[in-house]
């Protein structure tokens, strides 16, 4: 028995693999991997998202936050928003460690570079760096472009040339390159090496349609890197058609990529880009890489959440390293054992990405788990506290509550255990109506009856609202009564509402469970109701969300 | 310039990677990888999901009907409810192609195999084949179990040896391997032997705390492969914490393992399991394995759907092949282009998984799906009428309904464009009055009032009923209108109430999407109401599910 090797922080040097749980160790280490972040371009094709110019300047701000060496910032020969966009960032922006991009194409079939109006563009976007896709797939030069496949080389010659003459750092996508490589690998190396003795900083290998795996990347860009790896820096693009995304760039870095493209919480169209928040701590805390400034890495978390708040898009909570089940455990009796040596349970520490480990809580929980929750949100709680909790829950989860997936609702039971009261408001009653009139139209009412502030002092209030439903005409209500005494309650607002019927065999009949998402733009959090009443439930878990609300405003 | 070689269903056989875009070469070709379902143990880890014993046989029935070779349903040891999972499915479940399996562990530790209450209660569940999980890093063993190496090795031999004996196919899940792997090679090696010699089918790889990467999966598992390759499947069991889980079980599958174990659409705790809706149709459309029987793969896309829905958690539109964005284009001019050469710009034909292509702008219609319906429903429907329910259902999918998951809706909706018109009663007008009392009370009045018949012998009902919530007291009341013109309702119940929140970034202010089951005894039926107005949208469903009992009395 080798009692040195079960320590999991000593991870055997015989095993010849990279790594234990905690060390790196492998081909990587020291090596700087450049980060492209195309999420304000490539990213906003994602389906249902729209950006405007500021959401996408507030985006490229947390983007330079975070440390990329590149942003691209969108097309301006395509979409006169981005036009803006660029004119804007060259007055408010100033990153300190990323380089803006503009994106665009190589020049019209048969034309020439000086009257080609995406080149022009391009270059008054007045970007240091300029990124073009260039089509390396012989089936779409022919038949795409309808040209012929000389013209198509020349056509990435040529406006190499200019931009690189223009005073710009040159990076060229090459489009479906790894399908090109397939059907046709001379026309896919003889497009990338006319990039390449034009002076093109960068050739990026896209997988234009995603439909690769990692050994095929891993071979391609193998060759690739043997032609051309010592005049160019290979970078690598993906999508996420085959869920090899990340898989796909880790393998091109491995093969000899040194540029990755991708975008944040992996936003693009179709099936997503190469997730960054998943590839860069994959590349740092793995296999040893540099990517972002020393001590950046820990930024991640806080970014990738600030951005799909920007863009109103509720983060994935199972999404690597950032999300919120990332490091989520379902613990039971083995709390005390995951809190003794955290990497036996954990692949990377959750810290080192701004994360952090989550004891999910739940009936089976023990006083050992509730004591660490209590920890965690600085409460402190006696034995007694942590007894009434247990019972608390027991009796709560025996009705159809379900902690777990509301953290708020868990707090403010472990408050009130611990002998806090919420005294900012106390509603008397309510009421709601809904009418189907004879046309069918449908209206809601909701009439709330609240008492703002304590004792003495307190004010009654009373406020009617219409609404598109019972929750809406509610929630109305009730910030009637509450937004002149509490203004913070207007950045607070609902992201989500679920609802579940817990016992199918009496359907309309049965208890309901409702849990309602909210954030502040800074924090999210998530309450619960249960009743057989669908509208009680719903009230319930929203008066709990606007409580937490006040406990922790913004700032 | 090559011709034959830019049409794209002609890969290039110079280019030495696997398949072109539309081919498939290589290794696996005919090779048979089996696929272990694990949606109903270890998929239902994931935060905020519970499942009914129900809900767990609706699964299971889905997995066999999409033909995966092994449904893991449970851990009789650990949880009541999987005891009762397994007693019902010996009695209802009758699997054409799956194998259920019982999930335990080994052995306690210095405790004896026929006094095990865990190996009692996986024998108990009388299933063919069992599934245990046995600790195979070093540090686990000592640390977690308190006991020596040599312990941790019988534990395995014993439980191994006492359930084959018993004549059960015995999987081993090799907890931690990857982990133990590089930590201490020797006790890694030494646990999965412990398995193998006492007759274990397969030894499943386990990257439990999923920190591994596909060349770090590529190298162990090709050690194992070396070691005991003659003598037992290996299996691969990964979990997405590198947002690799994919792609290890695939370098697993390269390397020699040909069995994979995950979840549908990627359930599990944390960041999920190897999603199986990605994995299958990888191997079979990219490398050319066999896992599903033959013509099966063309379920994938509904299957998942429909246990997203059981489990009442929506589908990432984004997920791999079977999500909703997954073959859509934001085509604009290039609708044509792709029309013509789908395979220039879709990795794999979408049909293949039972997906569609989806056109961002102008949606496709399936004229020959909704015949294909028609004839089901012995529906005799003439061309106009195929175009109507074409357009009905583009403009409803629209407004956010989901007729996949409502058949019955569906079935209406048919019946209506082919000239059918319900006359068993009209609706006039409806009120629900919620009301909060000062004590906190909740109380819920309904009033509808119908035209039971039709035309002149047509008669008005006004009844009021109370019920628990606003949808039970509207149920009872247009109950109490019908009840004694149609006593066959009687039998007519609801079964299952699910609201979804279509729109989350606007809230309770969002599309409802509401379905409800019914069941009259012999059949069972879903109807869906969308609105901005839950009630209204319960409405809807509620109303057309007793309209389909009418039109389906029992008998």
């Amino acid at each position: 028995m080798n009692q040195q090797a079960s320590n999991p922080s000593a991870p055997n040097p015989r095993a010849g693999i990279i790594g234990g749980t905690a060390g790196i160790t492998a081909s990587l280490a020291g090596v700087q991997v450049e980060v492209f972040d195309t999420t304000l371009r490539d990213g906003l094709q994602v389906e249902g998202v729209s950006a405007s110019v500021d959401d996408k300047l507030r985006i490229a701000e947390q983007l330079d936050f975070l440390g990329v060496q590149f942003i691209e910032g969108g097309w301006p020969g395509a979409n006169p928003k981005d036009i803006e966009f660029f004119a804007r960032a060259a007055v408010d922006l100033r990153p300190r460690h990323s380089t803006l991009v503009a994106f665009g194409s190589t020049r019209r079939p048969r034309g020439k570079v000086d009257d080609d109006a995406t080149l022009r563009h391009l270059l008054e976007a007045d970007t240091a760096a300029v990124c073009i896709v260039a089509k390396s797939w012989d089936y779409h030069v022919t038949e795409a472009l309808q040209t012929t496949l000389d013209e198509g080389a020349a056509m990435i010659a040529d406006s190499v040339a200019f931009l690189a003459a223009a005073g710009r750092t040159v990076l060229v996508d090459m489009e479906h390159f790894f399908d090109g490589y397939k059907h046709n690998p001379e026309f896919a190396m003889r497009a990338l090496e006319a990039a390449v003795v034009k002076g093109a900083s960068h050739v990026v290998l896209c997988d234009t349609n995603g439909g690769s795996l990692p050994h095929e990347v891993a071979a391609v860009v193998a060759d690739v890197h043997r032609h051309v790896g010592g005049d160019v820096t290979i970078g690598i693009h993906c999508h996420d058609d085959t869920g090899c995304a990340v898989a796909n760039s880790m393998a091109a870095v491995l093969a000899g990529a040194r540029h990755v493209q991708g975008t944040l919480n992996g936003l693009g169209e179709r099936t997503g880009n190469c997730n960054l928040t998943t590839m860069i701590p994959n590349l740092e805390l793995k296999l040893g890489a540099r990517c972002l400034p020393e001590g950046h890495l820990v930024r991640l978390t806080a970014v990738s959440h600030h951005v799909a708040e920007v863009l109103n898009r509720p983060l994935d909570p199972q999404q690597p390293y950032v999300g919120a089940s990332a490091f989520a455990h379902k613990a039971g009796l083995h709390v005390s054992a995951i809190a003794r040596a955290r990497d036996a349970y954990e692949h990377v520490d959750p810290e080192q990405v701004g994360n952090g480990t989550r004891f999910v809580v739940s009936e089976m929980a023990g006083r050992a788990t509730i004591q660490m929750k209590a920890d965690e949100l600085g409460l402190a709680m006696d034995g007694p506290a942590v007894n009434q909790v247990i019972d608390d829950l027991k009796r709560l989860e025996h009705e159809g509550y379900h902690f777990e997936a509301a953290d708020a609702s868990l707090e403010l039971l472990m408050r009130r255990a611990a002998g806090w009261e919420q005294d900012s408001f106390k509603v008397e009653s309510m009421r709601v109506i809904t009418d189907e009139l004879p046309n069918g139209d449908f209206t809601t009412e909701a009439t709330v009856k609240v008492w703002v502030g304590a004792g003495a002092d307190a004010m009654r209030h009373v406020h009617t609202a219409e609404g598109n439903g019972p929750v809406n005409a509610i929630d109305k209500a009730l910030r009637a009564s509450l937004g002149a005494a509490f203004p913070e309650l207007d950045k607070v607002h609902l992201t989500d509402y679920k609802v579940r019927i817990l016992d199918g065999s009496s359907a309309t009949g049965a208890v309901t469970r409702v849990l309602i998402d909210f954030t502040n733009g800074e924090r999210t959090w998530t309450t619960i109701g249960v009743s057989g009443n669908i509208i009680e439930a719903s009230w319930r878990a929203l008066e709990e969300g606007l409580v937490y609300g006040l406990l922790h405003p913004v700032g």
